[in-house]
């Protein structure tokens, strides 16, 4: 077996300055952390370049690295990639995995979730998580939302960042656009909404339309919208958590959906 | 006007022990930090013992301070009382809020949340917001679960800590078993349930049973819940965040029990 790599080795180097977003977003690579994730990853074929992986971690996970390339590292070199308190001896090295929205489009999305602005990155990671468990077949990342590659958002997707397509789109109304003119039905989901979200029509193709976790959608961005649908506040909360409002809508459109 | 009082002050010093559980539960006292914390304290009768702000945010919220009693504190004093990276300049000293489960019950709650063992300040504050939000009656903290006080958790609430009764339980089978000998119907929610969300009758007074992050409910606390309930995952994801997962059976809860 060779040497691991120290935290001081050239390769380890270059793999750390994925942390930064310039970097990630220019060589189109992002580390994923953590035994689920490369496991997620792995299935995800032509995604993972390198595995690194401390002597310890290959003995344990030798099972689910597979066939896949490993690279060995320090505890130093691999805590250096990780952006765990406590890593777990596995960081892959992954190719970006975001699909062109008209490639998305064209399967036919019967429930798809555009994020517009949305900045924290366990917001958007869980965003991601929910509309896989709820059946959503993409996530559209827009505006100035934060990079799906960034390490949080990363672990927040618990693995389902690997599991649906994620298309990104500088602009949240071209987003939109596309959307219906794919024949989906986009609802804006808004706390000042017209229709309550239990009233509104959900089971057709439906996109739904989220905004920042602090100041929402912008106006003209939600008037794109075929409509804007409000969640019931019942006591006196004066909102939800954006994920947490994001649950709600996609589930609600799963449950709609559902054969009868 | 007096002089601020320093971060050495006596009595800012003896506020700032209260980022201590310890120190919480001895003096039934805690700290609600921010604006929109301290506005929501002030609707509860009794709860605020003292305001301490500093001149500048005496000066922006004296309309919201209302009659309270104020104690002007320096910049640095006031920082040492926050949790927050940007403190807003406001922190209410307040005494804790919990009811006993026992008068909880005899309000005929027909939406209850019970957490048992939810052991992250997010999670649980989130529980209490999305309780709120969907009309739950009263939250129940059982078991291992985070202190309701924690700064975390009390931001995480985005005020609605004050707006809703919560109990806590140190047995969280106590809690499910007084539940039910008042007439509710305990839901545990868990993936590996045997009832879909999505058939399960809620319409009548129901309580919800959520478990920890990590590793669920035990199987002997289960157990005892009327009937185990999964939300269905159609995707690939594993599993659902707690507050998420809360969110859509809480919601799902609130739609059925709406009038028709």
């Amino acid at each position: 077996m060779s040497t691991p790599l120290a935290a001081s080795n050239a390769r380890v180097k270059e793999a750390r300055k994925l942390s930064r977003r310039s970097v990630r977003t220019e060589r189109r690579l992002f580390l994923a952390d953590g035994p689920k994730a490369v496991e997620a990853a792995l299935t995800v074929e032509g995604c993972v370049v390198e595995v690194f992986a401390t002597p310890t971690a290959l003995e344990q996970h030798a099972d689910l690295l597979g066939g896949a390339a490993v690279t060995l590292v320090d505890e130093r070199a691999l805590a250096s990639l990780s952006d765990s308190v406590s890593p777990a001896g596995l960081v892959a090295l992954c190719r970006h995995l975001d699909a062109p929205l008209d490639r998305v489009l064209e399967s036919s999305p019967r429930l798809l979730a555009i994020c517009a602005d949305v900045r924290d990155p366990g917001n958007a990671g869980n965003v991601i998580r929910t509309s896989d468990a709820a059946g959503a077949d993409a996530v559209v990342l827009a505006g100035q939302s934060v990079d799906a590659y960034n390490p949080k958002t990363v672990r927040s997707t618990v693995g389902s960042l690997f599991h649906l397509p994620i298309a990104v789109e500088p602009d949240p109304a071209v987003a939109v656009r596309a959307a219906q003119g794919r024949g989906l039905t986009v609802l804006a989901a808004d706390g000042a909404g017209e229709v309550d979200l239990f009233d509104a029509d959900l089971s057709g193709p439906t996109a739904w339309l989220f905004g920042n976790e602090a100041w929402g959608l912008p106006d003209e961005l939600a008037a794109l919208a075929d409509h804007r649908v409000a969640i019931p506040i019942h006591g006196r909360a004066e909102s939800l958590n954006l994920s947490t409002a994001a649950a709600v809508c996609l589930y609600a459109t799963a449950r709609a959906h559902r054969p009868r």
